[in-house]
């Protein structure tokens, strides 16, 4: 079976390419209400092409913005089940006049597939599509498929959180097929094993009942602003330490193998400060390296600062309240329950003297964690190495992708997260690219682990 | 002398008084410039004004925006001069909904003239120009006068300022008289003999050389807005206490004399807490009154921190930039040069790892203090204790005006801040008022003090 779908996915690989263009042209960018049309559009595109491909039960899901599109075959009987995600929203193309070639005509240059959207994440779900169309053409699918794309995931993903939260019995599934990810470096197949949670919350700090002249009443009322810096500079000190007692408590670290892993992934520091961050220097906690500190341990960032007077020139207020944004990564074992308790509590008590703070939640989740013994993990394992001759590495992403979660949370599905993009596929900025011999190699590999799955 | 000017004022003071109120109904609102032909109008009333009454030279001098008005009358011989400032543009009248009567349809309720401007500052000018205008009618002018009035105070007075640096013959005199301050307490006879000067500052502080993705870079990449927090806790304890070395060094505090007078001032700190600033509980160094804290001693304030994610809800950004509008006040004998070099080299030393920091000064006023023993704040004294039947108070003010630092630097010329506001009178805000017994006073108390300092 393997090897006929394989062989049909490469006869008809220039057709899926085209077809990936067709989808490409289509400017779906959630966040802009002009393109409200173009996102159904594209949710319609893809309802078809699933529908001419074999698969059933094809419908789009309505919310309040931009539906869902769900599809099932249900015909490998006792085999396991796998819900397909991706999204076929993209980011706004901003700044236009970067790009080399237009963001909504896809353009071949140098190995590569120039589009907004082509790598995140039309060129992943249409890796889905021709996988399945493969298996489907080929005697039909090796275990039993449900997908569902988003098309909210750039401006939250309320819409799908929504309905998974609500755990439908069209969503019954043993695990989730997740291609939103990238490879660590080209030609090293990646699999994405963690993610950090997130905490993210506001602090609201008040003063006077009004803004006052800081002529005035300078030396007598309190200032919101020195106050909030004051709490600011006592959750994380000048080494990346968060400050807030308990905090790391939780914290199950990384096993020795899967340092000495990441010990062995090409990843040079030095290269990263200069080239990805552009920084003097790199900060954190000592003792750590980039790859513990971005992966595995937590973190505490301030957004922004709003409020008070922030236009250009001086304007001597004390201005009666201010503002923080401030969120935290969680790392396994750690809960956003718990860990948004501690620095609320922690909050509260260092709140200088004249001022009342408020502590918000604005949304969080959970870490998440997928062992790599896990039998899913396994077969997706076997199948990249496969493809592509070499052994597949185990990473984590620092960032949360809050739907992996909700699927383990509300419907007890592990996620396994088989991406091909690449590190420099200008993900959110002008001239975002797909690697079209990942784009191949993709297909082969997702065709490859639902076989492997359904074994 | 005397008598018949006091008594040409009792004559005509209803006519004043609509005076008073042909000019409030003009909308000179400096900032707004579709209001910029009404503060021509302003000016031009005034002119008219001054010329009617007998002042010589009255001519606008015009600058970028809204034209300075001066006038003169030099024959008193030998007797010294005195510049008379005043403004003639007045703040926004927003938000409109709140007035009790439309702000530019001057009314009269409880004793008081209501109408943007009533106070700040037309109603003080037109006192100004009333005292001259009964001088000029009853005998001429006890001493020599320079009228100088501005159009861009609410805005910065950048024209009036620039004026003043450039030393004109025209502004040669002995001391200035400005009229744009209140009594400390309803009938309280009241000389404000000392200001805080200022140094308005932004620190810059970059990290990053673009955003970044808090959840891939969090851990590695310096977040500007933690390290801005860290420097700014580092500026100021929660007592209020400055920790930039050397700060106090220069402070030369109030006499003890002048410390028993604020003692004994109509003033109650909690009073002040409830109904003036409405916190919890006020701040500032311990062992200082607050009338010590906000007169007489330097403070620094934070009026927000630009730049990053303001908006609603969550962005998960590593900000490449974020900055700090931060001011000092300054009181004698500090200076604005030393407190800066002394801020910003601080700030330098204590920026933290993996960022940079940039200083810069925005705008700055020396503090200013005029002895109480000057002939003209004696002569000052005598026509409020006369007047007024009470002893006069001397008070400071924790604000800046900026063009009694430059009369006082530029021309070398005291101070006599002889003005009629109360506490209450709404400045900046709805249901700005004048008290019209104070409009009466107050014409009655220059036109003494002109006389006084004649003597």
């Amino acid at each position: 079976m393997s090897s006929s779908a394989v062989a049909y996915a490469h006869q008809n690989h220039s057709r899926f390419l085209g077809e990936l263009k067709d989808l490409l042209r289509i400017p779906s960018v959630s966040t802009l209400p002009e393109h409200k049309g173009d996102c159904r559009k594209a949710a319609e595109w893809l309802a078809a092409k699933l529908k001419r491909i074999g698969m059933e039960n094809v419908r789009l899901i309505e919310g309040e913005c931009h539906p869902l599109v769900y599809a099932d075959w249900l015909h490998a009987g006792t085999k396991p089940t796998v819900l397909c995600y991706g999204h076929y929203d993209v980011q706004p193309p901003d700044p236009l006049d970067e790009w080399v070639s237009p963001p909504f005509e896809p353009a071949e240059r140098n190995g590569n597939i120039y589009a907004r959207g082509a790598v995140d994440d039309k060129g992943q779900v249409c890796a889905q599509v021709a996988a399945l169309e493969s298996l489907l053409a080929s005697g039909g699918l090796p275990i039993n498929v449900r997908v569902l794309f988003e098309g909210e995931e750039e401006v939250g993903g309320e819409a799908i959180a929504a309905f998974v939260a609500s755990r439908p019995p069209e969503l019954k599934a043993d695990f989730a097929l997740v291609s939103d990810t990238e490879l660590f470096a080209p030609g090293l197949p990646t699999l994405c094993v963690g993610l950090r949670g997130m905490i993210y919350t506001e602090i609201e700090v008040r003063g006077a009942k009004t803004d006052l002249h800081s002529g005035m009443y300078g030396g007598a009322a309190p200032n919101p602003f020195v106050a909030l810096a004051q709490i600011l500079a006592r959750l994380k000190d000048e080494n990346g330490h968060i400050l807030i007692p308990g905090f790391y408590d939780d914290i199950v670290p990384p096993s020795p193998e899967e340092l000495a892993a990441w010990r062995s992934l090409p990843f040079d520091e030095e290269e990263y400060r200069i080239h990805e961050v552009g920084s003097r220097q790199l900060v954190g906690e000592r003792g750590y390296s980039v790859l513990e500190r971005t992966w595995a341990r937590p973190t505490l960032d301030v957004h922004g600062i709003p409020g008070g007077f922030t236009g250009a020139g001086a304007k001597t207020v004390i201005p009666a309240k201010a503002q923080a944004k401030v969120s935290m990564r969680l790392v396994p074992a750690m809960t956003t329950a718990k860990a948004f308790a501690l620095y609320k509590n922690y909050v509260e008590r260092i709140v200088p003297p004249g001022v009342e703070a408020e502590v918000r939640l604005i949304h969080s989740g959970d870490p998440c964690l997928v062992p790599v013994d896990n039998p899913y993990i396994r077969a997706a394992t076997r199948a990249l190495g496969e493809v592509w001759g070499r052994e597949t590495v185990f990473i984590r992403s620092g960032g949360s992708i809050p739907i992996v979660g909700d699927f383990a949370r509300h419907l007890g599905l592990p996620g396994v997260m088989m991406g091909f993009g690449l590190p420099d596929d200008n993900l959110h900025a002008p001239n975002e690219k797909f690697n079209l011999k990942n784009f191949e190699l993709g297909i082969e590999s997702l065709i490859r682990f639902l076989e492997e799955a359904g074994k």
